[in-house]
């Protein structure tokens, strides 16, 4: 079985070229941070990925968390890697310094971070989770919290969860129940049942940190009544080591389609004397902290999308190079080829790589906004980096996370009979993939987050200044004298005007009945995720041009990613227009429909 | 967990209204077949389906069929469900009535099995490999074979299996090794090995019927040295009773993705003195004769497809219905409402319901030309009728299995969260869609077929002839002062256009590179299946217009009909300008793209 390998080539590509990463200003605490260095950090990350985390995914899938009497067992050979995974300091990538964080920029962590999702997206969650404790201790915590529960996050010496989820509180978080009652000492006590918590209860660690969404008992109703509490699965002694245990335990957690190395729990907080926890920020904000951190988490979903698509892609490409079958079309020899000779084949594996490949630029070029939104001397351009981050974060957690079911799917594909025998391997990333566009937010719900607070509420601004980035990219394209540069222009023009035909309609329609717009939602994040896509790979396929020429190019490769831009333009970015008529006419007859016809 | 329950309804107006039942031609053997009698068959095999196949169908995944030392053991309460089965009758549906079959059309039995496949699709292949096995001997057998063989596998006493797949053999049955060494006695000893085989080795009958492909010891080399065998797994005494064991053994079965109720073996022929079997139809002719089968068992899996999206509707309907989270949009109300009321909920659901519907429609004309293929008085029309069978089997098969997988991921979607827990359901679906695009030829292989033997052949003249059909339901659409459907005759249009634009592209450029086609052959067969049900919605929505006027009317079914149309107009009809893109210039980057930059 093929392990995962990083696919550096394409991923300095992108750094490099597309992000311009040595024109980037450094991110405080990272300034003598050089290309060099990123390459070595990237290279061990690589290997990391393929030696470490990579043979244990099929493990983990077959052997899955074992829930038994109140614990959890993690698969064999996981709480091994989780130690190397932070004696290596691979946990604190880019936290901050203060804390014994690196403080690298995210734009770096992002790639490294793929690597984990495409080597073992199920044990990626763990760290992935962590963050998201850290992020809101770091934003909101009082000095004491901070001090206590950043340095052994960041470590990884515990590990961090976040508590949202209850049976009747899924999408619709004003629905949540948790209690928690105030004690004289300043301490809360928590009574209630989450569900869905990813890393839940595990054994890799001594400690737990659960971040909770509770309500104290005078809490107005709905989201504007929630409040943030941490508690731990262990109290924390005065020194700082791991204390008495909580009442907090977990019930049992989930039989999956996938991610089974990864423990879904239902925890139970305070079944006795309740749980004790404090309250992380002011009372009533939780829900406006935890959508900090749920942005950052929406972003890490993001990449899960790009790290499984490169995984089922490696996967199939090894198995279509190696398998023998048919023989080649057009040719007058009867000898058999690898099925890489195949039209269709090559179809397949283009549809997964150019897509993978966008989503790679996408997501790091977010990335990028993201570091020079904190470090940018200007704050307009502080600004306007962030505004661009917002909108774009629920573009690439839908769009991602669906194109990682696609690709994953193709990936079973290429392998045909033997794609459907779960020893194959391709099987596991379209059960593992098929979560992603479900949670921290479904594709319904980062759709309804775009239109309705990235684009209605600033009037489609942030949405327009994009477009006019993506009409200059096209611009240059359409004055090019490289046929098939000129050819992706024309693709490129459509899904602009599909684009902005969307937002104007938006924009219109929403007045008058907001669920006509609504309808289009999530047609509209796929319209948007695909141009956006595409206009990094036009980028790419400007900036392959002018490299060609330089001395010492590596031509095979540069004119490899023209052809990938070209395949994705006529195969993908083609669909655009497509998108654009079920958003602008699809309304009417889905909301007509009786209910009682369904 | 809700059970399936057959959509009556629907069938009832494609079975009427867009396949004109009453005026169809009736088989040989079925002449005094009435609507009534086809109202109660349906009926009946709605509550067999629901009461006895649907309950045992999570059975069937969790248990899975077990091997053991060579047997295979079926899930709990499965050898009963299939006496039941056989017990009353429905194994032999449209099988013919003197070997003990009912000979009813294709139709009617076409909307029973999917029935079959809506609440089991693990159980159903069972009777479909048998009715391939017959359908092979009563092709090409003996009269001593059909005389042994027919009656059993009609009444279902024994079952059926087809071998073709080698582990060298897939996709290219050139490549077939496995030995036939002819015998004084006429018979011949087989040697070799087949993997893959659906229900080759189980514990539900006495004996086992497997038709093999294999050579003689004197054949060409390729795919005209294949013949085909019959190989029972207990040779059959002189008075039809299952005698002595044959030399076939089953060595393993596969651990799959999904449809674990059936047991895909692999078997080990002659691995003693070699495994008995007798010649069917002439020498070499094998590749042929199953072509034949073949051709039946894709339309056949065509319609586990439309099963499968079925299932997966109803069970997303029903969690839609059930499930209460967040307050409707638009309203000044706060009040939780059911999540059918969500407008992206609603697009999913129509997405799953409008698909199915189109692919049940196209399925049941393809049915209906079926028998006239068979019972109509004229010979041209026979002719006529078989050609439009042909062009659209791999258009079935392929459209609706991708389409399958789509629309059981929008199952799992629906369900937020729960989705992913297995205990749901949905997830099932899910996994067992997933075989359908890849067995019995996958959808590469359908695509190769569709423009190589289906429209390159006959230089376009059977596809060019269903255009014309569809341009008329598009004319009489344009024609309507009914704005909704004058809205579809656009987009019934553009995919027409786009179908006529490809077919000349496939045309043309086939003689100068076949590979060119070859790329775009199954986006091609996308556009083809998407513009195809396209043409069905359109003709029913036709149809509802016309009877909405009449008195007695279900105005409500037949108002939603045309919404249903209308939704797949604008949002599945809409994609084929862009499929017809990747078709047209989507060849040259994959075919460049280098090898070894993959």
């Amino acid at each position: 079985m093929s392990e995962y390998a990083a696919p550096l080539k394409d991923m300095q590509f992108v750094l490099r070229e597309l992000c311009g990463f040595s024109d980037l200003a450094p991110p405080a605490g990272s300034e003598d941070l050089t290309e060099e260095l990123v390459t070595s950090i990237l290279e061990e990350a690589g290997k990391f990925a393929a030696g470490v985390l990579s043979p244990l995914n099929g493990v983990g899938d077959r052997e899955g968390a074992r829930w038994q009497d109140g614990a959890v067992h993690t698969a064999t050979g996981w709480r091994n890697a989780y130690g190397q995974f932070t004696a290596a300091g691979w946990n604190a990538m880019s936290c901050p310094s203060e804390f014994g964080g690196q403080a690298l920029p995210r734009l770096v962590s992002a790639l490294v971070e793929e690597m984990w999702n495409g080597a073992n997206v199920a044990f990626a969650l763990c760290p992935m989770l962590t963050r998201g404790a850290i992020e809101a201790i770091e934003l909101c915590g009082t000095a004491e919290q901070k001090a206590v529960y950043l340095p052994r996050l960041i470590s990884g010496e515990w590990t961090g969860t976040m508590n949202l989820t209850e049976p009747q509180a899924g999408s619709d978080l004003s629905a949540v129940r948790t209690r928690a009652v105030p004690q004289p000492d300043g301490s809360y006590r928590l009574h209630g049942q989450k569900i869905f918590i990813t890393y839940g209860e595990h054994d890799l660690t001594a400690n737990i940190v659960h971040l909770v969404l509770a309500r104290t008992p005078d809490a107005p109703e709905g989201v504007k009544g929630i409040s943030l509490f941490v508690v731990p699965k262990f109290l924390v002694n005065a020194d700082g080591t791991a204390g008495a245990r909580n009442d907090v335990r977990c019930v049992s957690i989930e039989h999956k389609l996938g991610i089974h190395g990864s423990p879904t729990a239902m925890l139970a907080f305070g079944d006795g004397e309740g749980a004790i926890g404090w309250l992380v920020g002011e009372e009533n904000r939780g829900l406006e902290y935890m959508f900090v951190m749920m942005n950052a988490a929406r972003y890490s979903v993001g990449l899960e999308g790009v790290g499984l698509c490169e995984r089922a892609y490696q996967r199939a490409r090894d198995y279509a190079r190696d398998r023998t079958q048919g023989s080649e079309l057009g040719v007058a020899s009867r000898a058999k080829v690898a099925i890489v000779r195949h039209p269709d084949v090559r179809r397949m594996l283009l549809q997964m790589k150019s897509r993978t490949e966008a989503l790679r630029a996408l997501a790091c070029v977010i990335a990028a906004a993201t570091d020079a939104a904190r470090s940018s001397a200007d704050a307009h351009d502080r600004k306007r980096h962030q505004s661009f981050v917002d909108l774009m974060i629920p573009v690439l957690k839908g769009w991602s996370t669906e194109t990682s079911v696609l690709v994953t799917s193709l990936g079973i594909q290429v392998h045909g009979g033997m794609g459907y025998v779960e020893e194959t391997g391709a099987a596991q990333h379209f059960r593992d993939a098929r979560i992603t566009p479900i949670y921290e937010g479904t594709t319904g719900i980062q759709a309804a987050d775009l239109i309705g607070r990235k684009i209605l509420r600033d009037g489609g601004v942030a949405a327009g200044s994009v477009f006019s980035q993506m009409s200059q990219t096209q611009a240059q394209l359409a004055r090019s004298d490289d046929e098939l540069l000129s050819s992706v222009a024309v693709r490129l023009a459509e899904g602009i005007a599909a684009l902005r035909a969307c937002v104007a309609f938006i924009l219109a329609s929403s007045p008058v009945d907001a669920r006509v717009p609504a309808v289009g939602a999530a047609p509209f994040l796929e319209l948007f995720g695909i141009v956006a896509g595409g206009w990094q790979m036009a980028r790419a396929g400007l900036i392959a041009q002018q490299r060609m020429q330089e001395e010492g190019a590596d031509v095979a490769f540069l004119r490899a990613k023209q052809l990938s831009v070209k395949f994705y333009a006529e195969h993908v970015l083609s669909q655009a227009p497509g998108l654009a008529q079920a958003v602008l006419h699809g309304a009417a007859a889905a909301l007509e429909y009786p209910d009682e016809i369904f």
